[in-house]
């Protein structure tokens, strides 16, 4: 198979710097284009990116010039067929739908359309058949291309721990507390006199992306819509003072009785199209259970398997709701950003969307 | 008044020390005793002590002479009336029965004794009649002395917060997820190979202490026994890289339908009876609101009157509940702990215990 | 004494703060006036300040209004004699030379004017006699007014232990490593990205401050010009995740055989004019020595004379120079900066320039 | 070749780890006996150590049974020709000369007989040839076995630097400041209560391990004793909030003079032993130099080719002793201790000592 060539819209941020990290020797993608601001294009990547990551930046995409993130550009200077985006959410509102008329295929990580009634917000393991929203939105806007986005951070590695709840034991509430790392708000987003020694209970629009993404993602496609799943979700959101990985404290409403032992098993037994079909990007295990009484915890745990599983501990009976509470960590940069966009984008080839 | 002379039992740990500085010009005690372990005994508290707080160590405490912790060596040594115990709980539940025997009143901040049935476990603002059970405690041990007991510092600072809502609009269960600092766990509890650039979602029964003191508390005194107050709670314990100050997020389901706003001034509007009698170490508001979107924040308010005040903000409906969620810090050391029993040892002399 | 009315240019950042707090309630200086950026100009300063703070802002001061960084408008609105600056470089380099030229008084925290050869550079305790810079100024700017600049933070608490040693044993060289805090950055100068669980060996033009002021401050006032010291100073400048406190580690080699002890007390016995004279903002001792194995820390010894004294400990002999070695910290905001510049500010009004 | 098969003394620790982590897959050694206090004796590996490193405890060590730190219980129970020893200094003491008496190689990172006059200190790049000691501990001894240590975490990374310097241009003296990470003190060595927001300036015995094993391994082997280099070292010690990695600001005065672009090519052409014998835990490169302004940093360049590679960077002169100053980062836990000792061994192996 011929590797889909592909670019990343916003590659000198922190998820743009994620994302080349993550497609480096990817075996089915060939980074063929970067684009940025204005004043970066027209500089290679290296003089452009101020490089964050700990492992050295990728030496061919070093020697790539950034481009305007532009579709006409990107045309011209580039031959690929799918496009990530890294993009702030307010340029993403412009920009994707330039793109997706262009003719290209858009997976994006940028909260601007996820909620668009025809725009498939996917987590692979959970709700791949939502792709069919592809169709709809091609007819409806009469694009070339398409927009696929995937969840917020913090969203997605709830879903993937409430899919397999919900399927074995049917949910009818969940509450969830956040604690966030700082790389979640980008580079310069938390300065560090303001979480050293802290907690800063507050992240612009976080809890609502939580309660409402979260129902459409569990929800089922109905025909050329999907129809939110009957769940209530209640967030509150924090940031302390951790790099990467969130840590989320979830509280879950069962409508059978669960049993923290076997619930235990529901989840580490859980597998969805991505192991099935073995997309490159997929962990073995979406799911890895601990049963350390201290564990999951952010150091130790966001880069398991490459930081696409979430993990999982400290499955209790829950004695409000009589159902679950557990805790959960997932790195919010790869499963929540990038790497997320990447498992979409490989569903989209597995597929015959690309 | 004369003033009530005071001894700390347990004085070189990090609680100890809070309870030293807390008494240094206490205008109704004066702090004439202090214990520690058999290798301190002997020393000057100076010499026994490696002084933690930023604020200096008291003169007259640096040179008092370290007693072992035993009634008949405090008895003998010095002339108290009162011990405060910022003893750990295995080492509480022997001495502390020991020296209620021996005729003194112990103000104690560990668990041992919380959840006996005889034993007040007190907030002077939330129950103060709770007291009653000292003559039952009297009566049943057939002691001179008694024993008084504060809550866990989790727990504390949600109840102050609990309490004016359960008034106003009836509470059916209540979710809590905490944010914990380091100095909870002790000076050398918390190692920083653990904590730096991490979660830990675990505190050693933590989470107990907040599902069952909390029902105490809030229950009302019947006769010789307290009613548990029919409340849910469930609650998740971690701790995060801050020195001082407990963030909790807490999820309320209200009997009556509550209004934010509303909700606001009730909690900013609570007063209770170290208010009512101007106790030395009460704070003038026991809940300090803030509207700021994103506070309360650990570093900035948990010094807020003195640290003896808890700051709450984010009040917000809840929608899974139907009812409200908020934030809460408090001071973990101060009112969580040693202010704590100072405050309920106020109490005492206000009622005449002592 | 009417008090002498001041403002504040440059009030919304973090050394801005310092001042408005600083100058709440001083007994001398009545602070009329603040200004900012065009952007802040005409808002209340409770309005256009994010207030980083752990103490509240001061009342008044959140009703005044900012005003344009601009000797006219500051002339028109407000009637004061001095302005404090904690303007950046480079807008100091073209706004303090206007106040001046207007008549004000410019006690400048900014490094823009510290190395002009009419320009005093000046540390109350160690050189006050530069102020005699003043007239020479005046004469050949022919400005009503004058600037007055202070120390880079570094510095100043480096210079603060240096003079009494010079004084007494004579100084060849200095080798100075910072450990410095992220404050000294500005809010935002630090992303929490860059520095939890890390040291960036680098600041900004920092080491050359050290290596250059510090031979200005311990110069010679020689008629119209300050001969420099005859030292030689080398620096190496890093910052570490610490909110406020720079550490320092100093060797020195000394002219004259200098001993630990003696060198202690020499440095504990320490005084100046500031002293002398009682200026308000004067520590009572400028360098206070700790004993103490572990210490200066500075957590624990920012703070002491409310930040205006710096502390010095581990003080022994050096094998490679023959001379000390020894660690220092000082506060960066307080005696670094702000306090600096009001100290100096006093100063002025002993002096009788005001 | 046949596998050596060797033990790791003190195996639970955090030094003991990374040996094991270390071991894991090593082409020349097989790990066969882990060793521990006599609490954790009889235990599984698994059970006794609370693992602490980010990668998981290898699968086959996890069920190896920890023996007792006794040669004739090692000896019984395993058959291991060479031991590492991760013992602290005052285990070591007693215990190493036994296991030396009893026949094994020690290679030991503990400090008990760094400076011993037989006992050789070696680094492979450095002093690869004072291995010759081992002939005249063992005629001195009589001992079937032998010593050989490694130094201190913050002298390897130094001397590593500091060897090809002496080599071009001759080195009279060293000023050094460190910034140490928190793993250096053990697991449970720095509360977290001690640094978060804080430096300690003091770290026992640090800084006369490098002021005097500095000159051990820079000097020369002269028959069966080792002539001190003529240095002096003055060293200032510094605890840090970061996790792995110590961060050091050097300056040299070089006897010759020394140009900061030619010093920076003869620090990256640094090649010895290791390299030129393909040593397995070889670096490729022992020192790596960084043109960037703001490196070395602990979080970025800790891990260079597995922690085994020392970073530096800006190298520049010095204007006190006219020679250079640079900074230099290090990972403490690998080739400051486990992969120093690893190495050592390898160089034993190569040398034919085993």
């Amino acid at each position: 198979m011929a590797k889909v060539r592909v670019g990343v819209l916003g590659a000198t941020g922190i998820v743009g710097q994620r994302f080349i990290s993550l497609l480096a020797d990817h075996p089915w993608f060939e980074l063929e284009a970067v684009t940025a601001s204005p004043r970066s294009a027209g500089k290679t990547y290296a003089e452009a990116a101020k490089w964050y990551l700990e492992e050295p930046m990728p030496e061919d995409v070093a020697e790539l010039t950034v481009l305007e993130t532009d579709p006409k550009e990107v045309e011209r200077e580039a031959d690929v067929d799918l496009v990530f985006s890294a993009l702030p959410s307010d340029v993403a509102r412009d920009v994707e739908p330039a793109f997706a008329e262009a003719g290209f295929a858009v997976a994006s990580n940028a909260s601007a359309y996820r909620m668009e009634e025809d725009v498939p917000l996917v987590v692979p393991e959970v709700n791949p058949d939502h792709l069919g929203l592809i169709d709809v939105q091609r007819d409806e806007r009469d694009w070339d291309g398409f927009i696929v986005t995937n969840p917020n951070c913090s969203t997605i590695q709830m879903v993937l721990t409430l899919k397999p709840l919900m399927d074995e034991y049917g949910i009818e509430s969940v509450v969830v507390s956040t604690m966030q790392a700082v790389s979640g708000a980008g580079y310069a987003g938390v300065p560090s006199m303001a979480i050293i020694d802290n907690v800063i209970p507050y992240i612009e629009g976080e809890e609502e992306k939580m309660e409402t993404e979260t129902l459409k993602i569990l929800g089922e496609l109905d025909g050329d819509r999907v129809e939110f799943a009957d769940v209530k979700v209640s967030a509150s959101c924090h940031r302390v003072p951790v790099l990467d990985g969130h840590t989320e404290a979830i509280f879950v409403a069962t409508e059978k009785e669960a049993d923290p032992e076997e619930a235990a098993e529901v989840l580490a037994g859980f597998r969805g199209v991505p192991q099935e079909k073995g997309l490159p990007s997929a962990p073995e295990r979406p799911v890895v259970v601990r049963e350390e009484e201290d564990r999951p915890q952010p150091r130790f745990d966001r880069d398991v398997d490459g930081g696409m599983a979430v993990v999982v501990g400290r499955i209790r009976k829950d004695p409000v709701f009589g159902g679950l509470k557990y805790v959960c960590v997932g790195h919010n940069a790869v499963r929540g950003a990038a790497g997320a966009s990447v498992l979409n984008a490989e569903l989209l080839v597995e597929e015959g969307y690309l």
